[in-house]
């Protein structure tokens, strides 16, 4: 016998563009329904029908085989047919402009389209040119929705609460979607946000997100409840600063030493790949406070929380 | 509940390889059939049974995200397992001839083969090696029956029938499969075809297909019902002549200066991807008279017609 | 209706890394219950449901269009949800590790993965980072186990018994993971194994494998029952020796006139993909005394058995 998870929430829009813009109660609504969905995932038997006879289309312009993985595990766990699109290798190099890509697709009916993108903002132009929801899957270094969901239910179900944490989000704040989408996720929840990396990496008018600003990790981290790693992107870096490695772990990689400055019971995230020796030693990836698997995990459960909350606001549904 | 298609065609044949050789009750059996699935496919659920437990394989010897995607969804949602197989990629580079190939999967217990390859005659090659159902998704600049049926669907919805009316393809004739489809299509069905493209883009012999040959497009244009541009298949052309894109346009681009040589209420078509700018103006493209993105449409729907019709051919079917 | 298999073997171990250590009833158990859905996959309806609700992901360190689509279709045909990752391709770019990819999969609760991979051993490191069950692809020059099953399914069905023949395995001993699990099997199942090849190509300590060694053709296809030929495999040679090919063909590839030297109803088999020229000669290919199409049925079949022997053997399966 297959279970159905209990909530019955509803996002009552019909894209995930963003973190910007979803409500308190939208956010633990997804939350919730992602909980059943850790626990219906750890079973033998995990799929669902609440997608059947749909159409999920997994449309990459960046390559991901994590993130895009998560989606059609989630997706076909769902019941839907999906369907991988990379792009890049095939019509773009015809010529084939974005829209036109997005407009074709739409033609064929698609319910859903899980859409990455490297330029900021191409997504949510996709969605206008379309008629059915979009999920954003990381576009540029503006939005990655699920991954900020993902991080907040992982916190959620370690502490129990977001509100009232010090989160510290470390590292290559200026080229990630990562850290956007949690600054505003964790603002949003309550909790009490701080971004610790050199100023050369570091956007334009980040104190304006409610954030306070750290350029020093020891200081940075000091009682922190939750120290985020972020992937230095040294393949967005161009021109003249492309820090070295053994430097910038010097500074700025998380070691044992570094994360003492944490709290006793802290724990460590990291989207993913890691760069080991890069920004993360291994013996914190690895270690007792690394909650890195477990993201992987969630990332799952959220994307089909999402999946669900959106195809229940379709017609006839 | 699922709604299943009441038409109950069949193909009475093993492959479908051409419209060379389909009679005027196949083809309008496939459009009829068709006709339902773009109803169906508009609903919310639209899985259906038709192919389920038959293993339909998509085999690309060239890249065509379109075409691919367009069986991919028709085969899924008609509950068959679909899988995609992009060769030239791997086992080609180990020297694997076509036929080992075809022979391998057909061991493997197929249903029905969907192929394309860059060779005319290379797929009715292959499917006299396999014992399952063979659709010709493009071979060479031979034949692509879908297109021509997705291309006659979109025509007859529109245009209520297409007995009578007169359509101009426009473009690199030589190079074209949809074109030379077309042609057999369209006058099986009592069209009245012009092609109309420069000498250099025109075949051999093209008087003998029963078409009006125009070099000029104003002449070719007018009174015209269809107006069906072809993409210049810039890849395909070797040695001497290759057309500038800016005198290509200029003389074949279709821009709405030229399309108003055509009838008041004639409408465009293009069977994708386009170069916009080259063989067509994205004015016409994007304008009320464009038909392109319904094509589209039409593809899912008559590539799932097409499957349905081969499989209820097939023993204990 | 769908018809089940009848055979409720169990394979009382979570991972299939190799034949080594495999019992003789352990053998003979998957190849029953393959032989069973050999008869079903020549059926028109192939669905089942015994792997229904679980996750099988093919995670192909190096490419194998073959071997790929064969777990592919055994896994849909079971019912399950099947994922492609061919990785190489873009998170190991990004620096990271097999086990990192290893420990992310896992995350996502995945039921079975197939894992190949260029190294010898490596399958049985990842198989130690999850906590699901492990098919081994091919690892390296080690070990191929479902390719052996096949082998011995195909050579079964054609004689009957496996106990008693005389098989010549020929050519790349070295290099080949299917030699070494077919010597282990056909040991087990009490056949005699000979190898046929030249020393160059042959691996240091191989007599103490149980087999005849022979550096000749004509010698070691004596009177053999089964001539089985290996793919040469010049990509992983390095350094002073690559055969000449047609030096190779000369003295190893099997022609007609070798093939006399064998018994009268002698058969021939090899893996593919072939090397027509190199170690084979197209005549015999394909001619009357070649499983080697068979062995790509058998292929499907053996793997249907491995995936489902080894889901009975999950929790709550």
């Amino acid at each position: 016998m297959t279970l159905e998870p209990k909530s019955s929430f509803v996002l009552n829009r019909r894209h995930l563009l963003g973190i910007e813009g979803l409500s308190y109660p939208e956010i633990t609504g997804l939350l919730d329904l992602a909980d059943e969905y850790v626990a219906l995932n750890r079973q033998v038997e995990k799929k669902r029908t609440v997608l059947r006879g749909r159409t999920q289309v997994n449309l990459f312009f960046e390559a991901s085989t994590r993130t895009q993985s998560s989606f059609e595990i989630a997706g076909k766990r769902l019941g839907a047919d999906v369907m991988n699109m990379s792009v890049g290798s095939s019509s773009i190099k015809k010529g084939e402009t974005l829209i036109d890509t997005a407009v074709t697709l739409n033609a064929m009916h698609p319910d859903i389209l899980v859409v990455r993108h490297g330029d900021s903002g191409a997504v949510a132009l996709l969605a206008r040119k379309v008629d059915c929801s979009v999920i954003n899957a990381g576009d540029g270094a503006h939005e990655h929705p699920t991954q900020a969901l993902l991080d907040a239910l992982t916190i959620r179900r370690n502490k129990g609460a977001i509100d009232g944490l010090t989160v510290a989000i470390c590292g290559d704040i200026l080229h990630s979607r990562v850290a956007r989408s949690n600054i505003i996720l964790l603002n949003t929840l309550g909790a009490r946000v701080r971004v610790v990396a050199p100023s050369t990496l570091l956007p334009a008018g980040i104190d304006r997100f409610g954030v306070e600003v750290y350029r020093d990790m020891r200081e940075g981290l000091r009682d922190a409840d939750i120290v985020m790693m972020l992937r230095l992107q040294r393949e967005r870096m161009h021109g003249s600063f492309v820090p070295s490695v053994r430097e910038y772990f010097h500074y700025y990689g998380l070691d044992q030493a570094k994360l003492r400055f944490a709290k006793r019971d802290a724990l460590v995230m990291h989207p993913g790949p890691m760069n080991r020796g890069v920004e993360i030693d291994s013996s914190v990836a690895d270690g007792a406070q690394s909650l890195i698997n477990e993201q992987v995990e969630m990332g799952v459960a959220v994307r089909m929380a999402a999946l669900e909350a959106l195809a229940r606001h379709l017609p006839n549904a």
